[in-house]
């Protein structure tokens, strides 16, 4: 008998007829002698209609009484789906993030977990209840006051969730069936993987792949869980996220599995590139360059300083950043190009970012000279190039992103069978 | 500097408009240099829709579950409110009723209040904060699970905040300006009144008065704590609730107010007369039949027995009881008529109840003469008669009701002009 954790989104909740669904696999998982707790999101688009109300009544709300407000959401999904499962003759109770220990710090609106002190659900799971646990929730250790975890929170209760009852696996429900080798919609020949290690699944997904959340990533590598990223439409094995020393489950019993150099291909389009042009080449000049970006509230990813040409003791520095960051940045830049000293500033909104990543290439050499052949081949021009210990990321132009990233799946042998794939996004 | 402790039901915070009104309101009434706590049910039919949505879930919800469900409404109005202060320059918090110290027993769906310990509210009014509570619902002191008061929740848990703060007044404002002398809808020259005794206002909610619930008065006399019910559409005075030794505050500023022998009619169309017709005349057979009724769930009302007729020894024994309940009660009686030996059963939902209330009964002759010459006068026959100290109730015909209304709320000078008035109806 295994203890495991399930988390259901809110598009696997949007209505009653897809509660009653989900309850129906949680009493299957029950039937198979498994102890069950689950972390569920607020229905379909509930979060985003109290929000509306909150713009409706104040302009900027009130962040205590925001994440009052959003953990209504939560309250609900949790108690229509205890009640659907207790209809169905099973025993199941629901906790708010108060009631289920969820003890974060004081950041109302993205509130980081302090600490998880299960003992109610311990209490319930020992009297064979299943539990049912309110996502993206928790309270302030210091003020008793409700926070809530912000973006993709219902997937870190679960893993912490997980972590704290030391469960056998943590399975991320949502209407994909996996992680793939790229994202389907821009690749159709991208196949679900078997399974991910998690230092490649967090840079895949701060790369432009949307199935899970870095935070709780990072956190189930953290704290040694498992994660199970699955579609709660299928009764298909979905892509395991295997943390240090964690085996595939078919793996540990035998099973002998494929461990491919390069695990996916990730696509972005949602950044911009800036260019700050004639910047003079003396030291110390980056340095406040990024310093005035960084306070302009922009999260800047790749950056690329060309060599000075030696006739104008000028460079260039480029980076990218997140498209809704930009026109602040480059607001704050041209208030000080004097002051730094700069010629002039450019701004382009319609690149494409695309990362090959695997864990696989601390080990092979070559898989940098693939990319670059294959690019070369398709007469994709490179704008930006980065890389990490197991990423090379490559700036193209937006509209030769999908075409670059169909090359340098087939140029890495990572092409599958076309498969029949419902559209990605997951709820918080 | 008062302590004012409000309720606003959910029509008051219906939809952002109202709830940016009652802020306003609430504002207001901080800014006469006043400590404001406030009691808000859900938003206008927030709570049947969650009924509604629990119903396509399970067929019998789990009641733990349905309180979890339910005291969500509130958590919404109240945030959502608390924000709406927030944007106006005020501090104000929100608390559910679990923060907010409303301990009850375990009675899930109509839970009784144990015991309330604002020590929060306490801490947020002395900080100056306007403080905003979840009416309607507290937690379970022995489990720690969240629970609901049932009807007119929100009522009782403004009372109850006002009596365990020793608040100088408890507003409990609604769509309608006050208790009348009769609703006015059946009688049109009705009016409002400056103030009633919390036991003639018992009488009054027993017997059909819709605007305060029965538990909130209750509550309110037992703890000493003085109601004002109005209007949160107009900003005029309503009418107070004295309890025992309390006067009227412009009384007590030296103002003559009348007292009248009659506070008020109250008219009930909600009830159906059974007739348990040729029964022995053996003692025990009351009780015997009561003890059947009891059973079936039904609240008896009134009772009248017939003097027996000496030739037959057999008498029939009437009663009223709510419309629901006289399926049950008779289906019941039925299953024991010859155990019972009674000749037969007769059902009558065409009745209508009539009663006049005043505390001014007790000490003046000739109150209950008035009613029975008025409705002779027009020819109302009366079907029923019983009294209590402070109360005469009879049912005449329903369809004569309306009639019997008009022409003794006349008799005991109860006429006034004519007010133009909105539909009576609270929130819970």
């Amino acid at each position: 008998m295994a203890l495991i954790v399930q988390k259901y989104g809110g598009s696997s909740v949007a209505d009653a007829e897809s509660i009653k669904r989900v309850a129906k696999r949680i009493v299957d998982t029950r039937r198979g002698g498994h102890d069950v707790v689950v972390a569920v999101s607020a229905m379909g688009d509930t979060t985003d209609e109290l929000l509306d109300l909150a713009a409706q009544v104040a302009p900027i709300p009130a962040p205590r009484e925001l994440d009052m407000l959003l953990s209504s959401g939560e309250r609900i999904s949790m108690a229509l789906l205890a009640m659907a499962i207790h209809s169905m003759g099973f025993d199941a109770r629901s906790f708010t993030g108060p009631q289920a220990g969820m003890r974060t710090d004081s950041r109302h609106g993205s509130a980081r977990i302090v600490e998880v002190t299960p003992t109610r659900l311990r209490e319930a799971l020992d009297e064979g209840a299943i539990v049912i646990v309110a996502g993206f929730q928790g309270i302030n250790d210091d003020t008793q006051d409700i926070t809530t975890l912000g973006r993709g929170g219902s997937d870190t209760t679960a893993v912490a969730l997980a972590a704290a009852l030391d469960a056998d696996v943590c399975e991320i429900y949502s209407d994909v069936d996996g992680i793939f080798t790229a994202d389907p919609r821009v690749v159709p020949l991208a196949h679900k993987l078997a399974h991910v290690t998690s230092e490649e699944m967090l840079e895949l997904a701060a790369n432009g792949a949307k199935v899970l959340y870095i935070r709780a990533v990072e956190y189930a590598r953290r704290h040694g869980v498992l994660i199970h990223a699955r579609s709660s439409f299928t009764a298909n094995e979905g892509t395991y996220v295997l943390g240090e020393g964690m085996k595939h489950p078919r793996e540990s019993e035998g099973e002998a599995m494929e461990e491919p150099i390069v695990a996916g291909v990730a696509t972005d389009l949602s950044q911009a590139k800036v260019t700050v042009a004639g910047v003079p080449d003396v030291p110390g000049k980056a340095a406040e360059i990024f310093k005035i970006v960084a306070k302009s509230g922009a999260n800047v990813d790749m950056i690329v300083q060309n060599v000075s040409a030696a006739s104008t003791g000028r460079t260039d520095i480029s980076f990218t950043l997140p498209k809704s960051d930009a026109s602040a940045a480059l607001k704050a830049l041209a208030a000080e190009q004097s002051e730094v000293g700069f010629e002039s500033l450019l701004h382009d909104d319609q690149i494409g970012k695309l990362s090959v990543v695997g864990a696989g290439m601390r080990s092979h050499s070559g898989v940098s000279a693939i990319l670059f052949e294959a690019l070369s081949t398709a007469g994709v021009n490179l704008e930006m190039i980065s890389t990490s210990e197991i990423r090379i990321s490559v700036v193209v132009r937006g509209d030769e992103l999908a075409e670059a990233a169909r090359v340098v799946h087939a140029a890495y042998g990572l092409d599958g069978e076309v498969e029949t794939v419902v559209a990605a996004g997951t709820g918080r």
